[in-house]
């Protein structure tokens, strides 16, 4: 693992989603960019003290070096960290879970997918909602038509953490830093989980949209607010995300309309999709329950009425990433189940919204495409 | 009233509504543009035979001379007609109660402003969700402060009625044809109701839009889905309305996002406000409940639990211009609560905001201001 | 109609109810115990003068005596009088619409089924939740077999509002008094509608109970909580009624397992009726909605999604009350659906059901017959 | 670990659980009756062969011998057999975490009672269900008088999965048969969690019960639904739980009011905490969110909105354990939140609620004490 130090939420999340199914044992790691606090911290997390590094440098030449060396990292960085890091990993010929955005700049990104594909590595990029079980029962019902012709996608991820300004948190500190975060605030740090979700679920590619961005508390460099028309083909979407909506916590919403049927599925009560054929009654799809396919049966735990949540939705893409990693290493084909973990494909797709949705912006929204 | 004979669905809502709370009788009315079947349809309903009209000019002319006129006429007929009636009866000196969208042309929207402001004539439009409580209660709300400075308005209506085309059927019928229902279609017939919601409920008034109106099902002449974006001062919004939305049945929703709280209201389930002061524990407000506002009371009937629906903020609207039309016949001051019912000003911005939308869509989703 | 004057409640629900669909006007009232107020009362309704009477008995002789007198009569008082003003006016003819429990003794309600069963009027008891549409299409899914045989009734009313004293309380105090309420407090008020929609959704007759009353407020001399389980031939059931469960509003709730299916109700968000077959995914059934049988049709006003409540299910009492009224004047089957309105075998049901539930608590809980 | 080998659901759940949090290792277990195949499974699990055991007294006599034997032994096999099985252990002095019910007989449970008291070894039992954040909250509540003194208790525990006879089904087999799982069917399996929340999380102890128990599906040889009227000093309860009221999956839900205030809690949106103070708003209090307290804070892993679930709550009570059983090693008093684990008295109370409610069952619902 390189991030995930004292301070941060997101590492202790990689680290628990990595072990509740049993595929991965953490046995290396740069944590912190103080070479000192980050050797400190791999101790006191059991590490063996000569895998727990000071840099990341360090580390990939010191993991390339050992007969035992990882079969993955772990980044869980500020995101203008991410391509050098993968590049480290990527060039002694360790596999990569990567944290999304992917890149602050499409350059990067760009890189990153000619690396992957020329190396043909594993590359796991966290969009952590698509390991949701009812999200990819979502994804095998518009596969197979049950909605009809998709014509309309509702998106949105509301939060309401940065609300007010928040001096001295770290978490605050680095997402409000384009230096850091990227171009976009809000933008790279929910909307791009939206935006992936939505071309997860309903297999379309956006091919334009219109921007319009906002930073509504006072000093801050990065959006806070952001609103979204796109065109998908002939479907049309709307795509809100905000982390200053006041009420909300970890608000990820999707909503698909067809032809033939329409469906919706919420983060926050991840265990059912709430599914209407055309005329027909709605009904409730649970996980675990009547009707739900074999992918998400793949990726649940326990029976249905027995919680699942974001834990287990995050496992899901680590165990994912141990069954490809396998696969490379055995050379063989992935369980098909697994390839939907996302990757850098789903990677560069982000950063192109990313950029158009800043370039349409500040072009006062003017319909801006995504290539 | 004019319109609402046989086949029509908004004639007997009216009728009910203004039956409920005891302050209406219907004694005169033209209600179908056939003048057979409109004198039949109205001696069905019981009426003076004298006073079931052929048609609408006869009907103002008659009533204009009998001692016992109507006090008002309700106009529930296709929106391109409802200039032309509110005129005949606004001339001779009868209030009115008209349906939404006011008219089709902004001309004929000033015009009324017009009539209304020379005559103080009372002249409610049935923006009829504007007569909840609850709605009440967020307006109250935002007025006092609780919310702090409005940053975020999401507001959507989606329904699926029309997701496939209605051959035969009369509701649809008129409203798929631009010479009678107007430029739009979900925009005027239920766009128009969320717009109207939107800047009721926070005092702030749409600057500009951008919008991307699709007419989804093949042949259909007007709009069945509306994306829209806006600003209000500072403030942005998303607004979504479709008629296409496979599943949504009537899904009037509005959100409200300030720098000090927020809430949500949902017409499926008015009875009850969601409201989170920022930083502090959601709170569910009931209609009748704790901490309600006498606003939100003037609109209640029933206690708290026992259910008030979509007929009862009808009817309110229904009531309160009873207490304007008392008020103006007695030459004074209504009761404030009573000049919440919407009216001819909510009518022409509802007039700028349909042409606003039709035109930036068709300046492919310029930003456009609504005056 | 007797009662429903100053400070009442229910008065006023009757008189919305009987006047939203049209099919009653009100001409004659007796409206308080104080002759002159309650003319006053009748007055400030509109009445003629003539027909705001002094007390019950006057009213049903008057009436009796004019041509066009009254059709039938509202009983909107204490329990303890429904059985004499009742007898006054099935006495001279008059048909009678009556608030539950019917009376206070198992005497009085036999006595009123005897003078029904003789007479053939019309007698109808506003055991208004059974007029709700989905109420009405659970009856039905039930009496399909869709549910198969019935295991397991769970029903709940749950109301606050008697958690504390309410000295002064016009509303409180009569049901706080046995003189009037007769020998249940919550048991009379609320557990009876739970009962009542037990037996009329499932079709099932209770066999017998076994209960545990409480009285939680200090000087109570009524149960204000009611537990109480239940034998209907193979099945079993728990009904909890309580006015002292803090938080709860109007918490009316039936569920209904069958060993082909399961079936839940909520009168606080009536509109919809969850349903789950055996083995199959949950539906969420929808009045308007696709479905939806003729039973609750008949009972609807507006589309789905356009919410009916409270005042609308007492009004589908008093339409069926309309309907099986002219039927008896024109002595002629009435619509089958109207014969949905409880009458005086749900009365004497409920006597029954209070009568059993007292003896049992005071017998420690012993399993009591219900006849 | 003792059980959890093939075909079986709660072995996983428990390795899963153990895992989570990283404060277990699974390093040694005898899983399946069947010697040859628990050894096979052991291996199959990574174990070292030698700590893959036949059978549990040849594991309780190695472990006991080793230098690095294990911590604790985790016992999650059919009831009958936890007895011995902990007893085994526990006389070696290796502490316990064992499934409930505790035992099949009043006799066993007190005997471990005698024997944790005697030694001072944890013993840990599992009730999850008291391990989820917001149930330590509801507690919290309670014991500040947030609620006032309890009037009323509605617990309820319903699933379907036994609605039908399920031959050749592992789980549903063992279930069925008093000889391995007691005297009771959903009463031990459910009823005993619904019970332990409740007494949990009130703090108040039932001082009798009146029972109805019936098993719906033919041939069953246990309870398969449980009517239950509870006194808890002044308070009143009712505990309904079943495994046959379709439709449901795993519907625990516990309601306490009191005359300050009112809370509800379900299971299966585990998230949110409903609190209703004695006249004021509704609150909906979240995991994470502002007003919870610091014993909810110890029991969550992720910020409010990332959905813990099921698998979160179980590793609570090992989360818990751990701490438990550290501090018993270093002979210090454990983190308090730690203590709220739920143990061996839980376990007595649970075995005589079971006793006491088939002792009434049988006595035709006569109330009977539980001591």
């Amino acid at each position: 693992m390189v991030g995930g130090g004292e301070g941060a939420f997101i590492g202790g999340v990689h680290r628990m989603a990595a072990r509740l199914d049993g595929h991965w044992d953490l046995v290396a790691g740069n944590f912190q960019s103080d070479p000192v606090r980050s050797v400190a911290f791999g101790k006191a997390l059991g590490l063996d003290e000569a895998r727990a590094y000071p840099d990341f440098r360090t580390m990939a030449a010191s993991e390339d070096a050992r007969a035992d060396r990882i079969d993955a990292v772990a980044i869980v960085t500020p995101n203008s960290t991410h391509h050098a890091i993968a590049r480290a990993f990527l060039d002694v010929g360790i596999a990569v879970i990567c944290d999304k955005p992917m890149t602050t700049t499409r350059k990067h990104a760009d890189d990153l997918v000619d690396v992957v594909k020329r190396t043909g590595l594993p590359f796991i990029l966290t969009h952590n909602y698509s390991g949701y079980p009812m999200v990819r029962q979502a994804r095998v019902m518009i596969d197979a038509g049950e909605l009809g012709n998709i014509r309309i996608i509702q998106a949105e991820y509301a939060q309401d953490w940065l609300a007010t300004e928040l001096p001295g948190n770290k978490q605050a500190d680095w997402r409000g830093d384009p230096a850091r975060a990227g171009p976009g605030g809000a933008l790279g740090d929910i909307a791009t989980h939206a935006f992936q979700l939505m071309e997860f679920v309903t297999g379309l590619k956006t091919g334009s949209l219109a921007a319009d961005l906002s930073a509504f508390v006072p000093e801050r460099k990065v959006d806070d607010n952001v609103n979204v028309m796109l065109r998908l083909g002939d479907a049309r979407g709307m795509l809100w995300a905000s982390q200053v909506a006041t009420g909300s916590v970890n608000g990820l919403k999707l909503r698909v309309f067809g032809d033939r049927g329409g469906l919706e599925w919420a983060q926050e009560t991840p265990e059912t999709l709430l599914f209407t054929p055309l005329g027909g009654q709605q009904r409730i799809l649970r996980r675990g329950g009547a009707g739900v396919s074999a992918s998400a049966a793949h990726a649940t735990r326990v029976p249905g009425g027995h919680p699942e949540g974001y834990l287990e939705g995050f496992a899901q893409i680590y165990s994912d990433a141990a069954e490809l990693m396998r696969a490379y290493q055995e050379k063989r084909a992935p369980d098909p189940y697994a390839t939907l973990a996302p990757g850098v494909g789903d990677g560069l797709r982000g950063v192109k919204f990313i950029e158009a949705a800043v370039a349409s912006s500040e072009n006062n929204g003017a319909w801006t495409a995504l290539d």
